[in-house]
């Protein structure tokens, strides 16, 4: 087998491209619109129960720190202030306009808005991009019309935008629900979920620093939003609502750059287009319409939740508790059935219970109860008191082999909850642990809120039953665990041949008719996997029977033959493939039945000839596959050959370009990872020559864009140090337009 | 191959062991238990924080229809009720006994309440079991009193009793929440927990016709609730909150009995003790902790969740609401984006969400508005009004493509959460649809409280966000599925010879040391499948090469030499399995290669020789075994081959006996399947002959209760009607006890 090109000496490596900082928060324009000095509502409205008197009602009664102006051409006074008929009639600089009338209007409406100055406006009104081709139009020149005059906007068809800092106070949404101030930022894509978000927060106690509606997002984006955040100071955790990526490679370069400051948690709904289209590779087929989805989150560091719950219980523990370390979790209750539950939860999701030491069990028995017991879980059974919660807290929360404590509290007749409450908070605070985040859970709620209240007040997260803290610790952990890795890098490799495989690539986009993808002939493959150094067998195209012998002679025992076909994808589904042939015989057979089998099925005309090749009998069978989505751009695949991809669907993916820690996260992914290890008592394989083959496959994507599918499959994996050899492959191209 | 024995002819039919119902619910204690006519609260304080105090005070405040008698020496007077010295100086009859005085005096206390004709009693009082041996001798004398005495008992060590039909109305709790009536019945082994439960289903509305706090189980289990529930015409599902099982073998036996005719929930935390053994078979190794308890429960019918939250989700869903007949889920909404978060719940938990009918999308376009979307999901846009609603959610209800209905309502300013609930209300009663159940989900809750109680009111269940609706119906779908099976029947088999497998049985235990299992010999294990008529491929045992070579002569090339040792239980870890021999020569050298490699190792000694064996080089690789819990018997796996079982730990486990359901649903629950049912065009399997072959093996269980473990591994399953094959079979027996 050939080494995949002594490529170690070959590699350059690149950092991935970061956007340039060239909008400092303060330069974007998201500044004007979260922390305006000035407001007009246009559209606002006398009647309270109509969304332009909401939004100007929140405005002046959750106390906007600077003047805000009602405009409305048919009331000079809105809500006891003066109100004016227009935006330029309003005497004083305006730095950020609420928008609230009828569709229609709009465009107007922001024209003045240009001419007046205005540095930035929010359009609440509907009946845009989201009611068809019509309103499409109409948002297009909306979003001309803003960036003429140099105006950022929020929306259309949103709910607003609200910013608690004390020096801003401004609740610019008609939400009903006033939401407490806090740390947590949140952008979300639904209005309409947006008032269902504040609600439910709100009864969580979860305080929000910003809150942004972005609607349509015909201008600002969550993108824009994550830059800001970055460096906003009263952020420490960034929730996002996503229906939708504007631009997925951008949002992959901003997130794993601001993952790295402060967590970003998002819950997606809806599906990406990849999985619509009828796949004609295998890869295309095996990537669901979550997969790329799925791909951006894990790179970049995106903690994804699969609900709205598990978002804000995720938000709870992150806003104020530090990303554990490690996925040890202590577990203090004061009754054993939940405490069993609570290990179960953990452990149903990837924590550990360890032991505790030797030290913390004696001091635990120094105080508890003989009933009590003082191993992990530690049950003080039902008559703790306040002070044992207290020390216990504090003696396995300082045990060094615990990253993490959940307290569990289970109301009996005897103590008040409030009472344990604020024992728990002085119990964490007397702790010497640093880095090691505390969780709570008062089962069910009787009397809870009183001490649920403190707690949060205590920035200590409080959970209804124990799964839902688990789960939330569980993911804390993982990005815990993300954010240990080192950063990756881009590896290049400079003893490629872009224009050899280019040729090819070229070639086959001449066959290629409008907007079908063509698929590249047995030795155009060969012909891009040898430009960039990814090992095939030895091989060679034969029209007839004597030709296949000549070749088996002159590459050697065992051969296999395969149909070369211009029309037929899968051949060993028409019998085309012939393995472990051994003598002329064998092959002069192998070619007359694949010519046989064809014939059968009326489709001899599709028999360009047979490709003979070395037969690769050891190392272990994998496939890389490469799909494209058309927002994503290209996916990469991994996984175990065979049934384990087809059957088991036991893949993984990443977004292209990928990283030297892509890559090494892609292989160890998947759940058949033993195979490649050494199984048993097998051999294992060349996990490294499997990386560099992913690397290498991600570099020729960066090159060549009308790459549209690719499977390498199988590729065999042979034993650490021979590298890894591509049995067959299959590449389409597509004009990349 | 030998076909497995003409089965079909040779199968008897044998029922289920029905425990016959004689303890039907009248008659089983539980009613005196349940529905008093006279109670005595033995330790009732004056105390409104005590626990005898609260008891007391719930019986008298929530209108118990009989009198209550408080016992305490201590006082003549409690909560304004004349009280009595001691259970004896009572003047009139006492059905129920409510005992909350200190463990130590309970024993004297129960000795009282048998003499004075109590029929029943409920120890509130801890220390007994839960706190070690002491205790648990206590417990002991006491279940022993109260059978004396004929009374049954619940607890000790419980939170008490409720039943709240109005011609009962006990409340004999101390909790201090007023549960709603209702029709679910709970039983809760955690007194701790029981707290939580209840205050957490008032929340939701939930209501309760009866709750037992089980305590310590000394006397009354869950078991003996489920057939008095069975009966009760009040209640119509049955949730269980499970820490152990007493008796797992009648469980599965009146939970399948129970589950045709009403819902049972449960929720398990803890661990059942199979894992913790050290395992030396594959099959006990990969029986998880859970797989008894999951196996237990797949077979019964038993719907098990995660978590409380869900348990409460589907006894929302199915204390009213009809179980599904099909997984396909209509929806409807008044926002974009959570009909999309719904969707997405519905299809990642194997829902469907199929298309309307041309006639539903035709009347849904009458008289919405042109940008709503008539398709599933329906999305009536933000200005639904009431009446919009309760038209669509009937058209949907009514739609034959669809088989229950979820609606999600999110709270825009215009329309009032009460009017949408009581529109759907409207709409779900008029529409023609017997067995379609409705869910909601108000999302966030602003308001929803109002039209949230009106819906449950209205027996229709509401959830804050789609997810968890989803989870709920998704899990109601599966318990409809179980309830369309037929009921599974124990086939046996008459063309065994039980008395010959004994043989090889016994022989193999009187090698057995105390306690330790005994592995049977490769001719015993032979012996024992082939009296059960499970076949395996020709061998012989050869002490020699000469030996080996003659039996691979007599027998037929090729053949596979496998090491015959009684004290190395992996052969193929020690290089003793040599595959594929297809010469004399071969042979020779494989039997040596077996000898050098154990020399090498020094384990020359535990070499008696090999076994030839015919080769099996086609089928499909699959693994059955079986592993014995303490106490919930023996547990029979499926899995396919090598990697699928090893790495992948894709395997299934039911209970013995298993039905011919069981022995269907155990080979369909791997992922593997479409590798039997013949995977891209490869050929089937004999899925049959595998399922015969489960049933053989139960069968064979039943007879000889010394099979502690056992692992077919592999058995080939040949095409169709060629039956299968167990290449090797390793079977542990251990005296029964």
């Amino acid at each position: 087998m050939t080494d995949p090109g002594g490529a170690t000496s070959a590699a350059v490596t690149v950092r991935p491209e970061s956007p340039s900082p060239a909008n400092p928060a303060t330069g974007s324009g998201i500044e004007a619109i979260l922390r305006p000095r000035s407001i007009a509502v246009i559209g606002a409205s006398r009647e309270p129960g109509s969304i332009g008197g909401e939004i100007f009602h929140n405005l002046v009664s959750r106390g906007f720190t600077g003047p805000v102006f009602p405009v409305n051409p048919r009331a000079s006074v809105v809500q006891s202030v003066l109100a004016y008929p227009s935006i330029e009639a309003v005497p004083h600089a305006v730095d950020l306009a609420v928008i609230v009338v009828p569709a229609v209007h709009v465009l107007d409406v922001v024209e003045a808005c240009g001419r007046k100055g205005v540095r930035a406006i929010v359009v609440i009104s509907a009946g845009f991009k989201e009611t068809g081709d019509e309103g499409a139009a109409r948002e297009r020149e909306l979003r001309d019309r803003a960036l003429h005059y140099g105006m950022r906007m929020v929306g259309p068809n949103c709910l607003g935008v609200l910013n608690t800092e004390p020096a801003v106070s401004m609740n610019a949404t008609f939400a009903p629900v006033r939401p407490p101030a806090g740390h947590v930022a949140f952008s979300s894509q639904s209005g309409a979920l947006g008032l269902a978000i504040l609600d439910y927060a709100t009864q969580l106690h979860i305080g929000f620093s910003q809150f942004v509606s972005v609607g349509n997002k015909a201008d600002v984006s969550g993108n824009d939003l994550l830059e800001f955040w970055e460096h906003d100071p009263g952020t420490s955790i960034i929730l996002l609502y996503l229906e939708s990526f504007g631009n997925p490679r951008r949002f992959n370069q901003i997130a794993r750059r601001v993952a790295r400051r402060k967590p970003i948690v998002a819950v997606k709904s809806g599906r990406t287009v990849a999985g619509a289209r009828a796949a004609s590779s295998h890869t295309g087929s095996l990537a669901g319409p979550d997969a790329a989805v799925d791909a951006l989150c894990r790179q970049s560091g995106v903690i994804r939740t699969d609900t709205m719950e598990e978002l804000f219980d995720v938000a709870m523990l992150l806003a104020h508790q530090p990303v554990p370390l490690g996925n040890r979790v202590g577990i203090v209750t004061n009754a054993g059935g939940p405490g069993i539950m609570a290990s179960d939860a953990c452990e149903g999701h990837g924590l550990a219970i360890p032991s505790l030491s030797e030290e913390t069990v004696r001091s635990l028995r120094s105080f508890l109860p003989r009933e009590a017991s003082t191993r992990n879980p530690v049950d003080m059974i039902a008559s703790a008191t306040p002070e044992s919660f207290e020390r216990s807290v504090r003696l396995v929360l300082e045990d060094p082999n615990v990253d993490a404590l959940l307290v569990i509290y289970v109301p009996p007749i005897v103590t008040r909850p409030l009472d344990v409450a604020q024992a728990i908070l002085r119990g964490a605070a007397a702790a010497h642990a640093a880095a090691k985040p505390v969780l709570t859970c008062f089962m069910g709620s009787h009397g809870v809120p009183d001490g649920l209240r403190s707690l949060q007040e205590g920035l200590i997260p409080s959970y209804v039953f124990p799964e839902s803290a688990a789960i939330a610790l569980a993911r804390a952990v993982n990005y815990g665990h993300w954010l240990g890795q080192p950063e990756g890098v881009i590896r290049g490799f400079d003893d490629v041949d872009p224009a050899r495989a280019g040729a090819a690539i070229d070639a086959a986009l001449r066959r290629a008719t409008a907007g079908e993808p063509a698929w590249l002939r047995p030795e155009e493959v060969r012909e891009v996997l040898s430009a960039y150094r990814i090992p095939m067998p030895a091989s060679a195209f034969a029209a007839s029977a004597d030709e296949a012998v000549a070749a088996a002679q002159r590459i050697g025992f065992p051969v296999v033959v395969k149909l070369v076909s211009d029309t037929i994808t899968h051949k060993s589904e028409v019998g085309g493939v012939a393995l472990d042939l051994r003598t002329e015989d064998e092959v002069r057979r192998a070619f007359a039945g694949v010519a046989a089998r064809l014939r059968q099925r009326g489709l001899q005309e599709a028999m360009a000839g047979v490709s003979v090749q070395g037969m690769v009998d050891e190392g272990v069978e994998a496939i890389i596959g490469v799909t494209r989505d058309p927002s994503f751009g290209p996916l990469l695949m991994f996984g175990l050959g065979g049934v384990y991809v087809e059957v088991l669907k036991d893949v993984a993916f990443r977004m292209h370009p990928l990283t030297d820690q892509d890559a090494r996260a892609i292989v160890r992914e998947v759940r058949g990872l033993p195979l490649l290890e050494g199984y048993r008592g097998a051999v294992a394989a060349d996990i490294a020559a499997l990386e560099e083959t992913l690397l290498r496959v991600s570099w020729l994507l960066g090159h060549h864009p009308a790459i549209a599918e690719m499977d390498l499959n199988p590729i065999k994996v042979l034993e650490p140090g021979r590298g890894c050899t591509a049995v067959d492959g299959r590449i389409a191209v597509r004009d990349p337009l």
